[in-house]
């Protein structure tokens, strides 16, 4: 089994929910697992020079149309939040909470934080919002409320954004395999070819 | 027939290079043809605010290592042109100065643009390097050049932008299949799927 693919995601990008719903068994097709990395794109942006998508006139209406359109064609559902751009720090910092102790139980509240967003329609920037998500997993909001303000969690977040920056990301979903960058949810198919082919 | 796809892009863009070596294929296996419309999308992205992509810090990287790997996947030429971005006024007005009496011949004059400039890495901005890819197709270079200065040939090119602005393109290729719009190389498996489905 070779190196984990890097899945890096901003909770507020719906590409990234949708690649979210498929990455993990494009992965395990080719023997493959997945780190996921949820990031900033905020912090992204000030060193791209982009704004996000749905404050772009036109690429912002595209987004509205497009994304529950390939939600559709994946077989997933797709809600759009009353309000966005979501602010996922309280969510990143959730996750990398959890992570070091529960990569598992990380992972699975990453995934139901965004099916509450996007699947659903939730708002999840209040940490108080994150915790209702993350309390059917067994995890005890007091805990989740805390473990968001500790300093070691907010330098966490902010080491994997930084990261991500110096390995090239300037957008969600990013996805690195062995080295190569792949951009968007548009190019999954990309993905599991280099993975089936070892490259081309 | 149904009604044609409209294939907007930039002579600037390598995935729009790359999409037109597949856009008339993939028409064509669902009966449909396509109309090529190319434009400036230095006029789209004063409305939309975005900046060329290779201006574009981290982006910019990723594109020139992307695009070839992309080409290699399809199995076309791609060659990192010296000078970019292009400016492709002469090559779009070149194009619909042939377009109203040869469509034909305005088609193989695109092909011909786009294999010099992104299959070949040559310069094709000025109207002098335009009526040199465009010679061996029986166009006269002083006819061409010309056809350049027509003021009709001039507003044809604006108008045909300020259709492809109000129609909600921001980048390239932009595709609109019945009235449905798709963004992006990436994107011509969705095209695909929707010629065969008649949408989803």
């Amino acid at each position: 089994m070779s190196a984990p693919l890097d899945f890096w995601f901003d909770f507020a990008s719906p590409y990234g929910y949708l690649a979210s719903t498929q990455i993990d068994d494009i992965a395990a097709r080719h023997g493959r697992s997945v780190r996921w990395r949820p990031i900033l794109l905020g912090a992204v942006f000030k060193v791209s020079g982009m704004k996000p998508v749905m404050d772009q006139p036109l690429r912002g209406e595209y987004l509205v149309h497009d994304a529950p359109r390939f939600a559709r064609l994946l077989g997933v559902p797709l809600t759009m939040p009353a309000k966005v751009p979501l602010n996922g720090l309280a969510a990143c910092r959730a996750f990398w909470w959890l992570e070091p102790s529960d990569p598992a139980k990380a992972h699975a509240l990453a995934k139901a934080i965004y099916h509450a967003h996007w699947g659903e329609g939730r708002d999840v920037a209040a940490a108080e919002q994150v915790a209702e998500v993350a309390a059917p997993l067994g995890i005890p909001a007091a805990d989740l409320l805390a473990g968001v303000q500790e300093q070691m969690v907010k330098d966490r977040l902010r080491a994997e954004t930084d990261e991500a920056i110096r390995r090239g990301v300037f957008g969600a979903p990013f996805i690195h395999v062995d080295g190569e960058a792949f951009w968007g949810a548009d190019r999954l198919d990309q993905v599991e070819e280099w993975l089936a082919r070892g490259g081309w």
